[in-house]
């Protein structure tokens, strides 16, 4: 597959297999995650895995798509480092930048993945169910594991509604 | 290649050959542009580009990083719609996981690329400049050619720096 390839036939995952995914698959994602861009090189991308059950159940509630965390193997949750943060809106780009590596790498593995945003209505409790850091800000949780549902078409707007005419 | 040798070795370009990049390769970073994942898959991403001379010259002025501008024969101006905007966190990640794209699939062809992000400091300025709807908000300015220096070495946080301890 190449590049285009891996970018456009990435799917969001709702459904998975029992199969935990190696651990090697899982470090390659954070491998891919740690090499994503930031402004000045700041990074401020920091990674908690979740495979525990209990554990994943007890985060699975602060969402409403909380049956997809529960039916995950794997939950990685995304957390962005205030202390070296520098400037909010690059910040979230490059968080952006950051679990767009480990979607796609996830999917070149042959895993799938979905990016669950809803929870951060809950961050705060989220931050004191997990005991995080206080300079620690939720930005994403991301399940993982393999695909068990058939992969639906994307929908896109068309190439010509995204051009700024100049 | 596969993903995540495409992801590791991707670095910023700031010095580029003279020759354009074809305009069939243009289209295919635009295309991985279009397939990003956004929440609500509400995709606020737009695009303008650039490749006049006196018109890249001009936006160069607008950033200290304007020679990187001047030096690219294309710059793409990054954009996020405001009308499609729904949470202002998640669309900055959303831009983020776009550029992503946009960056790996332009390594993946052969092509350099530098995220700019400096010139947000002058984002009305260059709104005027371009004569931008209003609902678009500047996000970044991806130089785009040939790369036409040696590449160096990435630097990273190592991976146990970034994992959160439960």
């Amino acid at each position: 597959m190449d590049a285009l390839d891996i970018i456009r036939k990435r799917r969001s995952i709702r459904k998975y297999k029992k199969d935990a995914p190696a651990d090697g698959d899982i470090e390659k994602i954070l491998e891919a995650a740690r090499w994503a861009p930031s402004g000045l090189n700041n990074q401020p991308w920091r990674f908690l895995v979740i495979k525990d059950k209990n554990n994943k159940d007890g985060l699975a509630k602060f969402t409403k798509y909380g049956f997809i965390i529960k039916d995950a193997p794997v939950v990685i949750v995304v957390c962005m480092d205030l202390a070296d943060s520098y400037n909010r809106d690059k910040d979230w780009m490059a968080m952006g930048a950051c679990i767009q590596n480990m979607l796609l790498e996830a999917y070149a593995l042959g895993l799938g993945t979905c990016w669950l945003g809803e929870i951060l209505n809950k961050k705060q409790e989220v931050a004191r169910y997990l005991n995080l850091d206080k300079n620690l800000e939720l930005t994403a949780a991301l399940a993982l594991g393999y695909p068990n549902e058939d992969i639906t078409e994307g929908r896109r707007k068309p190439l010509k509604n995204l051009i700024i005419k100049s």
